[in-house]
């Protein structure tokens, strides 16, 4: 058996070389370029540090590109005390609210309107339990067939490698999770979401976890190559930063994870990394 | 005595001719014109009606000008069950839950980064009791200090016809409310703010709140007319912008008024229509 303080050893190094990984990915694409921004510099990603003053801290990594117009690559690691209220909505927290918990979030926000927005996001959570959370799902502003298609089966395969029928279930959790209640309208075209993940096996668990992130990387990254040369006008790009108010919409009122932050005393700019960098409201 | 009916009848013609006078203000001063706009034509409210599925609707007017980027000019009558969840935390409505209200609600965003953001919000409700509510308040995005102490000095005089003490409440009240805990930070420069507002003469209470909408209008309008030919420059703009999303965290994140709407079943447009038209979050 591992013991906890392995686990978390494991869990951070992986968020951490994800994070790399994940960074030099979407650098090597800024270099590449695209057809309608060729004009533009390619974007690097600029790192900032930050640290919670209740324990812990992270890194967040942001790239302002030509390609991708705004990308949030976030890694933290903290531990502390859950405050009263917080304590009995999370599993094994009543005793004495103590956590630990580490993760990598992802949010992209293309230039281009052909190139769906994503987000991915895993996690370790420790308290008297211990569980990964997390999930991907891609929001298209044009219409992305094919490329939802691709995604979807992509995470299918990681699911299906993992447990019998996770795929379905996570795929639901999605849909239910990142839905609009007061416009009665998906927030994207959905993927995959989980919490609460412990099956017994922390090595299948964790590996199932570094394959998430792993496919989200490549599959996104294909995705972006196959989109980012699409002709867009000026009627596609407002309708983006509409469709983006959407995005900011949910995120501010049902976001767990955004209001957990907001409420705990996050960073403010590690949680907020996920609103899009122009938005319009008519 | 007056009886309920007359209140609710004479509520709502006032509501209506404020709803008027606010947008003829406003289309005279669009009229007019700006230094750094007059390439652009002026803007004209466009009226939308709503119908609420439990019972009322609202007549909600749009301008999106090239002084006034986009304001809202909104009323609403409106009346049925409130839910259960909602009912203890409404004066007068945990026996049956029943409501009435009438409002006018009012939203500027300017094009000019010199003219402040402006908002005001006058309402009577009817449950087992009956009261005002309301406010108005402004969101400077580059220091207007002479602009603010017009504003606040209107109001004070109309709080001290209404009531010994009552701007110094009325004062605090706003800042207390307008307030982002999670950046702790100011929404904007404040202004006054009320609610539960019965003091046993409703004639009294009525002219207060009459008062407070003419001097919005006519206090604002004099704001807008002496900063609309400022001059502004990119940065100013982008700065906006980024200002502008604090309004929308404020909002979507701890408005009252927004989430009761979005949770009972209001007009999504209307309500929403606070949003500002162009925002950043780099």
């Amino acid at each position: 058996m591992i013991v906890l303080e392995e686990k978390k050893q494991r869990a951070i190094e992986w968020f951490n070389l994800l994070q790399k990984n994940i960074c030099e990915n979407f650098m090597e694409i800024e270099e590449e370029g695209a057809y309608q921004t060729s004009d533009m510099e390619a974007g690097i990603f600029i790192e900032k540090k930050w640290t919670r003053e209740g324990g812990g801290g992270g890194k967040m990594r942001l790239m302002n590109g030509r390609i991708f117009e705004k990308v949030g690559v976030n890694t933290s690691v903290v531990h502390g005390e859950l405050s009263r209220e917080f304590r009995s909505s999370i599993p094994g927290a009543k005793k004495d609210g103590k956590f630990w918990a580490a993760g990598i979030s992802v949010v992209v926000h293309p230039q281009n309107p052909f190139i769906p927005a994503a987000h991915m996001n895993t996690r370790f959570i420790i308290t008297s339990k211990s569980w990964f959370g997390g999930g991907g799902d891609l929001t298209p502003i044009r219409p992305a067939g094919k490329q939802v298609r691709k995604f979807h089966s992509d995470l299918q395969k990681v699911c299906d490698n993992y447990q019998k029928g996770s795929y379905p279930k996570f795929k639901k959790w999605c849909d239910d999770y990142f839905f609009l209640k007061h416009r009665n309208e998906p927030r994207g075209a959905g993927g995959i979401f989980f919490d609460n993940l412990d099956s017994g096996e922390w090595n299948a668990d964790f590996e199932f976890i570094r394959n998430v992130g792993d496919t989200f990387k490549n599959s996104y990254s294909q995705i972006v190559r196959a989109t980012k040369d699409n002709i867009w006008n000026e009627a596609d790009r407002e309708y983006q930063e509409v469709r983006r108010g959407r995005y900011v919409e949910f995120n501010l009122l049902y976001d767990r994870g955004t209001l957990f932050g907001l409420k705990t005393g996050g960073n403010i700019d590690a949680i907020l990394m996920s609103l899009p960098p122009r938005v319009r409201w008519p």
